[in-house]
Protein backbone atom coordinates (compact mmCIF):
# COMPACT_ATOMS: atom_id res chain seq x y z
CA UNK A 1 0.00 0.00 0.00
CA UNK A 2 1.12 3.47 -1.04
CA UNK A 3 -0.27 6.85 -0.80
CA UNK A 4 1.35 10.14 -2.08
CA UNK A 5 0.10 13.54 -1.46
CA UNK A 6 2.41 16.84 -3.14
CA UNK A 7 2.56 19.53 -0.79
CA UNK A 8 -0.32 20.86 -2.16
CA UNK A 9 -2.81 18.82 -0.79
CA UNK A 10 -3.28 17.12 -4.29
CA UNK A 11 -3.44 12.84 -4.14
CA UNK A 12 -1.34 11.38 -7.21
CA UNK A 13 -0.69 7.74 -8.09
CA UNK A 14 1.99 6.70 -6.67
CA UNK A 15 2.99 3.94 -9.55
CA UNK A 16 3.28 7.31 -11.57
CA UNK A 17 6.29 8.97 -12.66
CA UNK A 18 6.26 12.22 -10.35
CA UNK A 19 8.90 13.89 -10.46
CA UNK A 20 10.94 15.73 -13.47
CA UNK A 21 14.29 14.02 -14.04
CA UNK A 22 16.16 16.94 -14.32
CA UNK A 23 14.83 17.45 -10.33
CA UNK A 24 17.75 18.51 -8.24
CA UNK A 25 16.83 15.80 -6.04
CA UNK A 26 17.19 13.00 -8.68
CA UNK A 27 20.76 15.00 -9.73
CA UNK A 28 21.90 16.14 -7.01
CA UNK A 29 20.47 14.24 -3.80
CA UNK A 30 19.73 18.14 -3.20
CA UNK A 31 17.05 17.85 -0.54
CA UNK A 32 16.09 17.04 3.20
CA UNK A 33 13.40 14.76 4.29
CA UNK A 34 11.82 13.04 7.53
CA UNK A 35 9.89 9.70 8.07
CA UNK A 36 6.94 9.77 10.55
CA UNK A 37 5.68 6.99 12.01
CA UNK A 38 1.56 6.72 12.34
CA UNK A 39 0.37 4.43 14.46
CA UNK A 40 -3.53 3.95 15.10
CA UNK A 41 -4.21 7.17 13.18
CA UNK A 42 -1.61 9.05 14.75
CA UNK A 43 1.35 10.41 13.13
CA UNK A 44 3.96 10.76 15.97
CA UNK A 45 6.37 13.30 16.69
CA UNK A 46 5.45 15.38 14.24
CA UNK A 47 5.78 18.86 15.56
CA UNK A 48 9.33 17.59 16.03
CA UNK A 49 9.86 15.93 12.79
CA UNK A 50 8.38 19.61 10.93
CA UNK A 51 11.19 21.07 13.58
CA UNK A 52 13.84 19.07 12.20
CA UNK A 53 12.65 19.76 8.42
CA UNK A 54 12.97 23.40 9.14
CA UNK A 55 16.35 22.94 10.09
CA UNK A 56 17.98 21.00 7.87
CA UNK A 57 16.29 23.70 5.37
CA UNK A 58 18.46 26.04 6.99
CA UNK A 59 21.43 23.99 6.99
CA UNK A 60 20.90 24.03 3.30
CA UNK A 61 19.87 26.86 2.28
CA UNK A 62 16.40 25.85 1.27
CA UNK A 63 13.04 27.93 0.95
CA UNK A 64 11.99 27.36 4.74
CA UNK A 65 9.15 24.40 4.47
CA UNK A 66 5.70 25.62 5.16
CA UNK A 67 5.13 23.76 8.30
CA UNK A 68 1.04 24.07 8.15
CA UNK A 69 1.13 23.17 4.65
CA UNK A 70 2.88 19.99 5.79
CA UNK A 71 0.52 18.82 8.67
CA UNK A 72 -2.46 19.47 5.75
CA UNK A 73 -0.45 17.44 3.66
CA UNK A 74 0.46 14.32 6.11
CA UNK A 75 -3.92 14.59 7.17
CA UNK A 76 -4.46 14.43 3.53
CA UNK A 77 -2.21 10.84 3.41
CA UNK A 78 -4.44 10.05 6.46
CA UNK A 79 -7.58 10.16 5.10
CA UNK A 80 -7.09 7.99 2.28
CA UNK A 81 -4.65 5.58 3.81
CA UNK A 82 -6.27 1.79 3.62
CA UNK A 83 -3.41 0.13 4.84
CA UNK A 84 -2.56 -1.28 8.17
CA UNK A 85 -3.12 0.59 11.88
CA UNK A 86 0.93 1.54 11.46
CA UNK A 87 2.90 3.05 8.29
CA UNK A 88 5.74 5.17 7.43
CA UNK A 89 5.42 8.62 5.86
CA UNK A 90 8.28 10.18 4.03
CA UNK A 91 8.45 13.86 3.98
CA UNK A 92 10.41 14.50 0.92
CA UNK A 93 11.59 17.95 -0.44
CA UNK A 94 13.91 19.11 -2.63
CA UNK A 95 15.57 22.32 -4.77
CA UNK A 96 12.97 21.58 -7.17
CA UNK A 97 14.32 21.46 -11.03
CA UNK A 98 15.98 25.10 -10.80
CA UNK A 99 17.90 26.12 -8.00
CA UNK A 100 15.44 28.97 -8.10
CA UNK A 101 12.82 27.45 -7.06
CA UNK A 102 10.07 26.40 -6.19
CA UNK A 103 11.03 23.18 -4.50
CA UNK A 104 9.58 19.66 -4.93
CA UNK A 105 7.58 18.44 -2.02
CA UNK A 106 5.85 15.51 -1.52
CA UNK A 107 4.42 13.08 1.28
CA UNK A 108 4.52 9.12 0.16
CA UNK A 109 3.08 6.57 2.33
CA UNK A 110 4.12 3.15 2.80
CA UNK A 111 3.57 0.19 4.91
CA UNK A 112 6.76 -0.66 7.46
CA UNK A 113 8.67 -3.31 6.19
CA UNK A 114 7.71 -7.03 7.94
CA UNK A 115 11.50 -7.45 8.72
CA UNK A 116 11.84 -4.23 10.51
CA UNK A 117 8.48 -5.26 12.81
CA UNK A 118 10.36 -8.66 13.29
CA UNK A 119 13.28 -6.76 14.20
CA UNK A 120 12.27 -4.47 17.03
CA UNK A 121 11.19 -7.94 18.87
CA UNK A 122 14.58 -9.61 18.19
CA UNK A 123 17.08 -6.82 18.40
CA UNK A 124 19.76 -6.53 15.86
CA UNK A 125 23.36 -7.00 15.56
CA UNK A 126 25.46 -4.51 14.74
CA UNK A 127 28.95 -3.37 13.60
CA UNK A 128 31.04 -0.15 14.35
CA UNK A 129 31.89 1.42 11.36
CA UNK A 130 34.79 4.80 11.27
CA UNK A 131 32.54 7.69 9.50
CA UNK A 132 36.20 9.13 9.06
CA UNK A 133 35.23 12.29 11.14
CA UNK A 134 36.59 14.17 14.23
CA UNK A 135 34.19 15.23 16.52
CA UNK A 136 34.72 19.02 15.85
CA UNK A 137 34.23 19.07 12.28
CA UNK A 138 30.62 19.67 12.16
CA UNK A 139 31.16 23.20 14.20
CA UNK A 140 34.07 23.94 11.88
CA UNK A 141 32.55 22.94 8.46
CA UNK A 142 28.93 23.90 8.42
CA UNK A 143 29.40 22.81 4.71
CA UNK A 144 29.25 19.67 5.38
CA UNK A 145 26.23 19.18 6.39
CA UNK A 146 26.68 17.02 8.80
CA UNK A 147 23.76 16.45 10.89
CA UNK A 148 21.32 17.67 8.08
CA UNK A 149 18.98 15.23 7.29
CA UNK A 150 19.96 15.52 3.81
CA UNK A 151 18.54 13.60 0.41
CA UNK A 152 22.88 12.64 0.11
CA UNK A 153 22.21 9.08 1.89
CA UNK A 154 24.27 6.91 -0.27
CA UNK A 155 27.03 6.58 2.15
CA UNK A 156 24.39 5.85 5.02
CA UNK A 157 22.57 2.69 2.54
CA UNK A 158 26.49 1.42 1.51
CA UNK A 159 27.59 1.33 5.02
CA UNK A 160 24.37 -0.85 6.00
CA UNK A 161 25.44 -2.93 3.10
CA UNK A 162 28.99 -3.41 4.75
CA UNK A 163 27.37 -5.09 7.72
CA UNK A 164 24.82 -7.30 5.76
CA UNK A 165 28.42 -8.11 4.14
CA UNK A 166 30.25 -8.81 7.60
CA UNK A 167 26.73 -10.81 8.62
CA UNK A 168 25.47 -7.87 10.70
CA UNK A 169 22.01 -5.87 10.56
CA UNK A 170 23.50 -2.58 11.85
CA UNK A 171 25.84 -0.16 12.08
CA UNK A 172 26.95 2.51 14.65
CA UNK A 173 29.14 4.87 12.96
CA UNK A 174 32.31 5.77 14.93
CA UNK A 175 34.60 9.29 14.68
CA UNK A 176 37.88 9.31 14.09
CA UNK A 177 38.79 9.29 18.16
CA UNK A 178 36.35 6.37 18.75
CA UNK A 179 33.76 8.59 19.96
CA UNK A 180 30.09 6.96 19.19
CA UNK A 181 27.91 8.65 16.54
CA UNK A 182 25.16 7.21 15.27
CA UNK A 183 23.90 4.78 13.27
CA UNK A 184 22.84 5.41 9.61
CA UNK A 185 19.28 5.74 10.16
CA UNK A 186 18.69 5.57 13.78
CA UNK A 187 19.96 7.56 17.18
CA UNK A 188 22.35 5.34 19.76
CA UNK A 189 20.59 5.08 23.03
CA UNK A 190 22.32 3.30 26.00
CA UNK A 191 21.13 2.97 29.68
CA UNK A 192 22.92 2.19 32.99
CA UNK A 193 20.96 1.42 36.21
CA UNK A 194 18.23 5.01 35.55
CA UNK A 195 20.00 7.02 33.70
CA UNK A 196 19.59 6.96 29.57
CA UNK A 197 22.59 8.10 27.29
CA UNK A 198 22.83 9.83 23.76
CA UNK A 199 25.57 11.30 22.16
CA UNK A 200 25.24 15.42 21.58
CA UNK A 201 24.54 16.66 18.26
CA UNK A 202 27.16 18.83 17.84
CA UNK A 203 29.08 15.72 17.24
CA UNK A 204 28.11 16.25 13.96
CA UNK A 205 24.79 13.82 14.37
CA UNK A 206 20.88 14.04 13.67
CA UNK A 207 19.30 15.24 16.89
CA UNK A 208 16.67 11.83 17.04
CA UNK A 209 12.76 12.67 17.67
CA UNK A 210 12.19 9.37 18.94
CA UNK A 211 15.53 9.55 20.91
CA UNK A 212 14.03 13.02 22.47
CA UNK A 213 10.55 11.37 22.73
CA UNK A 214 12.03 8.21 24.90
CA UNK A 215 14.06 10.62 26.80
CA UNK A 216 11.18 13.12 27.65
CA UNK A 217 8.98 10.19 28.75
CA UNK A 218 12.13 8.30 30.61
CA UNK A 219 12.13 11.63 32.84
CA UNK A 220 8.59 11.93 33.67
CA UNK A 221 9.03 8.24 35.06
CA UNK A 222 11.42 9.61 37.06
CA UNK A 223 14.64 8.28 34.93
CA UNK A 224 18.05 10.08 34.76
CA UNK A 225 18.38 11.08 31.28
CA UNK A 226 22.24 12.30 29.99
CA UNK A 227 23.59 13.89 26.53
CA UNK A 228 27.35 13.44 26.56
CA UNK A 229 29.86 11.50 24.41
CA UNK A 230 29.99 7.56 24.82
CA UNK A 231 33.16 5.63 23.60
CA UNK A 232 32.38 1.95 22.26
CA UNK A 233 33.44 0.98 25.98
CA UNK A 234 30.68 2.13 26.91
CA UNK A 235 28.30 0.08 25.03
CA UNK A 236 29.86 -3.41 25.98
CA UNK A 237 29.46 -2.24 29.37
CA UNK A 238 25.95 -0.68 29.50
CA UNK A 239 22.90 -2.12 30.46
CA UNK A 240 21.19 -2.30 27.25
CA UNK A 241 22.33 -0.71 23.67
CA UNK A 242 19.40 0.46 21.61
CA UNK A 243 18.61 1.81 18.34
CA UNK A 244 16.29 4.71 18.18
CA UNK A 245 14.52 5.69 14.88
CA UNK A 246 10.25 6.86 13.84
CA UNK A 247 10.12 3.22 12.08
CA UNK A 248 12.08 1.12 14.29
CA UNK A 249 10.82 2.71 17.45
CA UNK A 250 13.38 1.76 20.32
CA UNK A 251 15.48 -1.11 18.65
CA UNK A 252 17.92 -3.26 21.30
CA UNK A 253 21.27 -4.19 19.66
CA UNK A 254 21.96 -7.71 20.77
CA UNK A 255 25.49 -7.81 19.10
CA UNK A 256 28.17 -5.85 18.87
CA UNK A 257 31.31 -6.82 16.20
CA UNK A 258 30.62 -10.27 17.02
CA UNK A 259 30.16 -9.76 20.86
CA UNK A 260 27.20 -10.57 22.65
CA UNK A 261 25.42 -7.45 24.62
CA UNK A 262 23.82 -7.95 27.39
CA UNK A 263 20.41 -6.48 28.13
CA UNK A 264 19.47 -6.13 31.54
CA UNK A 265 16.12 -8.50 32.11
CA UNK A 266 12.60 -6.35 31.63
CA UNK A 267 14.96 -3.27 30.03
CA UNK A 268 13.67 -3.22 26.81
CA UNK A 269 9.96 -3.81 27.68
CA UNK A 270 10.39 -0.99 30.03
CA UNK A 271 11.71 1.48 27.60
CA UNK A 272 9.34 0.46 25.26
CA UNK A 273 6.64 1.24 27.54
CA UNK A 274 8.19 4.44 28.08
CA UNK A 275 8.05 5.67 24.08
CA UNK A 276 4.62 4.07 23.98
CA UNK A 277 3.22 5.96 26.76
CA UNK A 278 3.75 9.29 24.79
CA UNK A 279 0.97 8.56 22.38
CA UNK B 1 16.65 22.58 -24.79
CA UNK B 2 16.42 19.62 -23.11
CA UNK B 3 16.20 16.00 -24.84
CA UNK B 4 15.57 13.19 -22.19
CA UNK B 5 16.12 9.05 -23.49
CA UNK B 6 15.72 6.10 -21.65
CA UNK B 7 18.38 3.79 -21.72
CA UNK B 8 16.14 1.60 -23.30
CA UNK B 9 16.26 4.20 -26.46
CA UNK B 10 12.74 5.49 -25.73
CA UNK B 11 12.54 9.74 -25.94
CA UNK B 12 10.47 11.16 -23.18
CA UNK B 13 9.12 14.87 -22.99
CA UNK B 14 11.67 16.22 -20.65
CA UNK B 15 8.79 18.56 -19.23
CA UNK B 16 6.74 15.76 -18.03
CA UNK B 17 7.21 13.46 -14.45
CA UNK B 18 9.51 10.69 -15.36
CA UNK B 19 10.70 9.32 -12.19
CA UNK B 20 8.69 7.63 -9.32
CA UNK B 21 8.58 9.61 -6.25
CA UNK B 22 9.64 6.47 -4.50
CA UNK B 23 12.91 6.16 -6.29
CA UNK B 24 15.83 5.65 -4.68
CA UNK B 25 17.47 8.13 -6.25
CA UNK B 26 15.40 10.76 -4.73
CA UNK B 27 14.68 9.57 -1.53
CA UNK B 28 18.43 8.30 -0.61
CA UNK B 29 20.47 9.82 -3.46
CA UNK B 30 20.71 6.28 -4.34
CA UNK B 31 22.90 6.27 -7.56
CA UNK B 32 25.71 7.53 -9.68
CA UNK B 33 25.86 9.57 -12.45
CA UNK B 34 28.53 10.79 -15.57
CA UNK B 35 28.06 14.20 -17.36
CA UNK B 36 29.61 14.29 -21.04
CA UNK B 37 30.42 16.92 -22.84
CA UNK B 38 29.27 16.59 -26.60
CA UNK B 39 30.64 19.34 -29.27
CA UNK B 40 30.40 19.27 -32.74
CA UNK B 41 28.04 16.39 -32.76
CA UNK B 42 30.54 14.23 -30.49
CA UNK B 43 30.04 13.41 -27.19
CA UNK B 44 33.67 13.26 -25.92
CA UNK B 45 35.95 10.98 -23.64
CA UNK B 46 32.35 8.85 -23.59
CA UNK B 47 34.42 5.67 -23.38
CA UNK B 48 36.20 7.03 -20.17
CA UNK B 49 32.88 8.44 -18.86
CA UNK B 50 30.93 5.01 -19.08
CA UNK B 51 34.34 2.90 -17.68
CA UNK B 52 34.24 4.98 -14.30
CA UNK B 53 30.03 4.92 -14.44
CA UNK B 54 30.86 0.92 -14.21
CA UNK B 55 33.55 1.79 -11.49
CA UNK B 56 31.25 4.15 -9.51
CA UNK B 57 28.30 1.00 -9.53
CA UNK B 58 30.96 -1.50 -8.70
CA UNK B 59 31.64 0.77 -5.57
CA UNK B 60 27.96 0.96 -4.84
CA UNK B 61 26.89 -2.52 -5.21
CA UNK B 62 24.52 -1.78 -8.65
CA UNK B 63 23.77 -3.84 -11.45
CA UNK B 64 26.96 -3.23 -14.05
CA UNK B 65 25.99 -0.63 -16.82
CA UNK B 66 25.28 -2.20 -20.08
CA UNK B 67 28.06 0.13 -21.59
CA UNK B 68 26.44 -0.47 -25.32
CA UNK B 69 23.24 0.43 -23.82
CA UNK B 70 24.18 3.65 -22.87
CA UNK B 71 26.22 4.49 -26.17
CA UNK B 72 22.94 3.73 -28.29
CA UNK B 73 21.20 6.08 -25.98
CA UNK B 74 23.99 8.63 -26.04
CA UNK B 75 23.59 8.43 -29.71
CA UNK B 76 20.10 8.67 -29.75
CA UNK B 77 20.26 11.94 -27.43
CA UNK B 78 22.34 13.58 -30.54
CA UNK B 79 20.05 12.36 -33.12
CA UNK B 80 17.17 14.28 -31.67
CA UNK B 81 19.11 17.01 -29.91
CA UNK B 82 18.34 20.66 -32.05
CA UNK B 83 20.50 23.05 -29.67
CA UNK B 84 23.43 24.76 -29.96
CA UNK B 85 27.02 22.84 -31.34
CA UNK B 86 27.61 22.22 -27.34
CA UNK B 87 25.48 21.08 -25.09
CA UNK B 88 26.22 18.64 -21.92
CA UNK B 89 24.51 14.71 -21.18
CA UNK B 90 23.40 13.60 -18.12
CA UNK B 91 23.91 10.09 -17.46
CA UNK B 92 21.57 9.23 -14.10
CA UNK B 93 21.78 5.66 -12.83
CA UNK B 94 19.27 5.24 -9.67
CA UNK B 95 19.16 1.96 -7.68
CA UNK B 96 15.17 2.09 -8.95
CA UNK B 97 12.33 1.98 -7.10
CA UNK B 98 13.17 -1.19 -5.01
CA UNK B 99 16.49 -1.88 -3.80
CA UNK B 100 16.13 -5.50 -5.91
CA UNK B 101 15.82 -3.37 -9.39
CA UNK B 102 16.10 -3.04 -12.01
CA UNK B 103 17.70 0.18 -11.75
CA UNK B 104 16.33 4.01 -13.31
CA UNK B 105 18.55 5.07 -16.37
CA UNK B 106 18.47 7.95 -18.75
CA UNK B 107 20.29 10.77 -20.26
CA UNK B 108 19.04 14.00 -20.16
CA UNK B 109 20.76 16.62 -22.39
CA UNK B 110 20.67 20.36 -21.90
CA UNK B 111 22.29 23.27 -22.78
CA UNK B 112 25.52 24.57 -21.20
CA UNK B 113 24.97 27.31 -18.38
CA UNK B 114 26.02 31.04 -20.47
CA UNK B 115 27.71 31.60 -16.97
CA UNK B 116 29.76 28.54 -17.21
CA UNK B 117 31.39 29.55 -20.66
CA UNK B 118 32.03 32.83 -19.64
CA UNK B 119 34.21 31.53 -16.73
CA UNK B 120 36.08 29.28 -18.95
CA UNK B 121 37.08 32.76 -20.86
CA UNK B 122 37.46 34.84 -17.63
CA UNK B 123 38.63 32.23 -15.10
CA UNK B 124 37.54 31.49 -12.01
CA UNK B 125 38.03 32.46 -8.05
CA UNK B 126 38.57 29.63 -5.49
CA UNK B 127 38.72 29.11 -1.82
CA UNK B 128 39.82 26.16 -0.42
CA UNK B 129 37.73 24.13 1.98
CA UNK B 130 38.55 21.77 4.76
CA UNK B 131 36.98 18.20 3.33
CA UNK B 132 37.39 16.59 7.06
CA UNK B 133 38.70 13.70 5.87
CA UNK B 134 42.44 12.77 6.14
CA UNK B 135 44.35 11.14 2.87
CA UNK B 136 44.34 6.81 4.27
CA UNK B 137 40.41 6.98 4.71
CA UNK B 138 39.40 6.00 1.18
CA UNK B 139 41.43 2.90 1.06
CA UNK B 140 40.34 2.04 4.96
CA UNK B 141 36.67 2.74 4.92
CA UNK B 142 35.16 1.84 0.85
CA UNK B 143 31.51 2.16 2.28
CA UNK B 144 32.20 6.03 2.58
CA UNK B 145 32.17 5.60 -1.13
CA UNK B 146 34.98 8.29 -1.50
CA UNK B 147 35.63 8.94 -5.46
CA UNK B 148 32.42 7.53 -6.38
CA UNK B 149 30.51 9.57 -8.51
CA UNK B 150 27.27 9.36 -6.80
CA UNK B 151 23.72 11.02 -7.10
CA UNK B 152 24.87 12.68 -3.23
CA UNK B 153 25.98 15.62 -3.91
CA UNK B 154 24.44 17.69 -1.21
CA UNK B 155 27.67 18.49 0.86
CA UNK B 156 29.22 19.71 -2.84
CA UNK B 157 26.57 22.02 -3.46
CA UNK B 158 26.40 23.27 -0.38
CA UNK B 159 30.12 24.50 -0.96
CA UNK B 160 29.51 25.79 -3.79
CA UNK B 161 26.83 27.79 -1.75
CA UNK B 162 29.98 28.42 1.05
CA UNK B 163 31.64 29.76 -2.29
CA UNK B 164 29.48 32.26 -3.48
CA UNK B 165 29.14 33.47 0.95
CA UNK B 166 32.47 34.07 0.43
CA UNK B 167 32.38 36.21 -2.89
CA UNK B 168 34.27 33.46 -4.63
CA UNK B 169 33.40 31.15 -7.66
CA UNK B 170 34.63 27.99 -6.88
CA UNK B 171 35.89 25.23 -4.18
CA UNK B 172 39.40 23.10 -4.00
CA UNK B 173 38.51 20.76 -1.26
CA UNK B 174 41.55 20.42 1.26
CA UNK B 175 42.76 17.22 3.22
CA UNK B 176 43.13 17.07 7.19
CA UNK B 177 46.73 17.37 6.72
CA UNK B 178 46.65 20.29 3.65
CA UNK B 179 46.76 18.06 1.42
CA UNK B 180 44.90 19.16 -2.37
CA UNK B 181 41.95 16.65 -3.04
CA UNK B 182 39.58 18.28 -5.72
CA UNK B 183 36.93 20.47 -6.33
CA UNK B 184 33.03 20.14 -6.03
CA UNK B 185 32.87 19.15 -9.59
CA UNK B 186 36.05 19.30 -11.24
CA UNK B 187 39.93 17.81 -11.00
CA UNK B 188 42.62 19.99 -10.06
CA UNK B 189 45.57 20.49 -12.61
CA UNK B 190 48.56 22.81 -11.70
CA UNK B 191 51.50 23.56 -14.13
CA UNK B 192 55.31 23.85 -13.39
CA UNK B 193 57.88 24.54 -16.36
CA UNK B 194 56.63 21.74 -18.86
CA UNK B 195 55.13 19.23 -16.18
CA UNK B 196 51.33 18.98 -15.39
CA UNK B 197 50.37 17.48 -11.80
CA UNK B 198 46.87 16.15 -10.61
CA UNK B 199 46.51 14.45 -7.24
CA UNK B 200 46.48 10.85 -6.95
CA UNK B 201 42.78 8.88 -7.07
CA UNK B 202 43.40 6.98 -3.97
CA UNK B 203 43.08 10.04 -1.56
CA UNK B 204 39.64 9.45 -2.32
CA UNK B 205 38.58 11.93 -5.59
CA UNK B 206 37.48 11.00 -8.24
CA UNK B 207 39.81 10.13 -10.95
CA UNK B 208 39.16 13.35 -13.73
CA UNK B 209 38.15 12.14 -17.11
CA UNK B 210 38.75 15.79 -18.71
CA UNK B 211 42.28 15.74 -16.89
CA UNK B 212 43.02 12.73 -18.50
CA UNK B 213 42.17 13.87 -21.77
CA UNK B 214 44.97 16.56 -21.34
CA UNK B 215 47.12 14.61 -19.84
CA UNK B 216 47.40 12.05 -22.94
CA UNK B 217 47.07 15.03 -25.44
CA UNK B 218 50.06 17.06 -22.85
CA UNK B 219 52.56 13.99 -23.08
CA UNK B 220 52.02 13.57 -27.14
CA UNK B 221 52.79 17.22 -27.43
CA UNK B 222 56.24 16.21 -24.95
CA UNK B 223 55.17 17.50 -21.93
CA UNK B 224 55.63 15.43 -18.61
CA UNK B 225 52.31 14.76 -16.17
CA UNK B 226 52.67 13.33 -12.56
CA UNK B 227 49.82 12.34 -10.21
CA UNK B 228 51.18 12.65 -6.67
CA UNK B 229 49.89 14.63 -3.86
CA UNK B 230 50.03 18.61 -3.96
CA UNK B 231 49.74 21.39 -1.36
CA UNK B 232 47.89 24.92 -0.90
CA UNK B 233 51.26 25.41 -1.27
CA UNK B 234 52.31 24.06 -4.49
CA UNK B 235 48.96 25.79 -5.76
CA UNK B 236 50.65 29.06 -5.03
CA UNK B 237 54.13 28.50 -6.62
CA UNK B 238 52.65 26.76 -9.65
CA UNK B 239 53.10 28.44 -13.14
CA UNK B 240 49.30 28.09 -13.24
CA UNK B 241 46.09 26.58 -11.17
CA UNK B 242 43.52 24.80 -13.05
CA UNK B 243 39.99 23.08 -12.62
CA UNK B 244 38.89 20.56 -15.07
CA UNK B 245 35.69 19.19 -15.96
CA UNK B 246 33.76 18.03 -18.95
CA UNK B 247 31.49 21.25 -18.82
CA UNK B 248 34.27 23.53 -17.70
CA UNK B 249 36.98 22.28 -19.88
CA UNK B 250 39.94 23.61 -18.72
CA UNK B 251 39.06 26.45 -16.38
CA UNK B 252 42.17 28.65 -15.03
CA UNK B 253 42.06 29.80 -11.19
CA UNK B 254 42.79 33.36 -10.83
CA UNK B 255 42.59 34.14 -7.25
CA UNK B 256 42.78 31.51 -4.40
CA UNK B 257 41.26 32.34 -0.63
CA UNK B 258 41.45 36.01 -1.84
CA UNK B 259 45.33 36.17 -3.08
CA UNK B 260 45.71 36.61 -7.10
CA UNK B 261 47.20 33.64 -8.85
CA UNK B 262 49.72 33.87 -11.61
CA UNK B 263 48.60 31.78 -14.73
CA UNK B 264 52.28 32.01 -17.12
CA UNK B 265 51.52 33.84 -20.30
CA UNK B 266 50.25 31.89 -22.68
CA UNK B 267 49.76 28.87 -20.39
CA UNK B 268 46.01 28.53 -20.51
CA UNK B 269 45.82 28.64 -24.16
CA UNK B 270 48.41 25.87 -24.54
CA UNK B 271 46.41 23.76 -22.02
CA UNK B 272 43.53 24.69 -24.66
CA UNK B 273 44.54 23.73 -27.53
CA UNK B 274 46.48 20.68 -26.39
CA UNK B 275 43.02 19.70 -24.77
CA UNK B 276 41.17 20.45 -28.19
CA UNK B 277 43.67 18.51 -30.03
CA UNK B 278 42.46 15.50 -28.65
CA UNK B 279 38.80 16.17 -31.05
Amino acid sequence: MRVLVFLDGTVADPDAPAVRADDLGLLRGDGIFETVLVAGGVPRELDAHLARLVRSAEMLDLPRPDVDAWRRCVHVVLDNWRGPGEFAVRLNYTRGVDSAGPPTAYALATDIPAHTIELRRLGVSAITLERGIDTELAGRAPWLLLGAKTLSYAVNMAAIREATRRGADEVIFIANDGTVLEGPTSTVVIATGRTLYTPPAQLGILPGTTQAALFLAAELAGWTTKIEPLTVDDLHTADGVFLASSVRKITRVHTLDGRPLATRDGLAAELDRLYESRY
